[in-house]
């Protein structure tokens, strides 16, 4: 690989990463598929919300269980992320963060407002960048 | 075009396809030029708000009057958009995506707070990547 | 440098503008170190903060002390940036600016909230991109 093809690389693997935390919220926001949120994740996903007082899981079929439960109960939901940055990256792994305000109104008109920043580890498999690790970091008291 | 022209054009339009987008927001919030969102604008762009209980219409003329009446009732906006989404993609036409949070003041100082995604259309002519279709999409109940 | 190359430092040029102030945004947010607030900014970088009530200053030593007082002062701070733009660049010079929603807890638990647009200018040194000037324009009353 030659300077321009590898300058190239960053720049697609940049974007790459932050299309897949994008994916993974419109997903959820769509509240249509859980599969479509599988896509954005390894088989072996770690999630730790329990600084937001939400359960800790892993794997995709607790991923689909989690998401399944969050379907049957919210009525809507909206996630905002910006400040995507990168703090760490190889050829297959990368450490990134993004700061996301999280909206949801619950089956019982229950309002969810949280504001946070995600701290997520990606790996590169023989399908491109997934998201291998999610914890939610609260930026503002629940 | 060799493969690394290509793969920069690709990253190049997807980057002037979010940029069109926040060109058009900006200039929205200045509330000082319609020309300015227009430029953003094919002539013939459409304007679906039916959701979110505003108008539909169509066409750079009627662009002009709507923003005419906004920029008259307004006296502060503010649209923040995140999760800029590429669903299709191909040499002339584009099918993204993208959540905004859209807060306004009117002169009755009544406050405004949407949470929305755009369902957005482009089109490259002569002149670059222009949006030809908005959707305004609910995600939270207005 | 070829053409191809002058468009891949265009997009890298974008990438790094944008990325600096999300460095930025991070380190203010974190509440830990002012030092990684300090390496976004060049050495004589000036804040302008009237139009929000907060103080006009210039230069390292007086971005510490005014960090050290929010440090001090705040439990909680998260800044979400979005819409970044560039409006002019030249090689090592560039004039843009990003919507922001600054969410902050003071320690005697007030709450603020303020709507945004960052009007930025950076220049580029030998370390590279650096923010040198920061003028916060309201969007919302505040």
């Amino acid at each position: 690989m030659n300077n321009l093809e590898q300058r190239l690389q960053t720049l697609e693997d940049r974007q790459t990463l932050q299309d897949t935390l994008t994916a993974y919220l419109v997903a959820i926001d769509a509240m249509s598929s859980i599969d479509d949120i599988l896509k954005c994740l390894t088989e072996d996903a770690e999630y730790d919300m329990s600084a937001i007082n939400y359960p800790c899981f892993k794997g995709s079929a607790a991923v689909r269980e989690f998401f399944s439960s969050v379907f049957n109960n919210m009525s809507h939901q909206a996630h905002y992320a910006t400040n995507f940055h990168i703090d760490h990256i190889t050829a297959n792994t990368a450490s990134c963060r993004s700061h996301v305000i999280g909206k949801a109104i619950t089956k019982d008109a229950d309002e969810i407002c949280i504001y946070l920043q995600y701290l997520l580890e990606f790996k590169r498999g023989d399908d491109g960048w997934k998201i291998c690790s999610i914890y939610s970091k609260p930026l503002l008291p629940l």
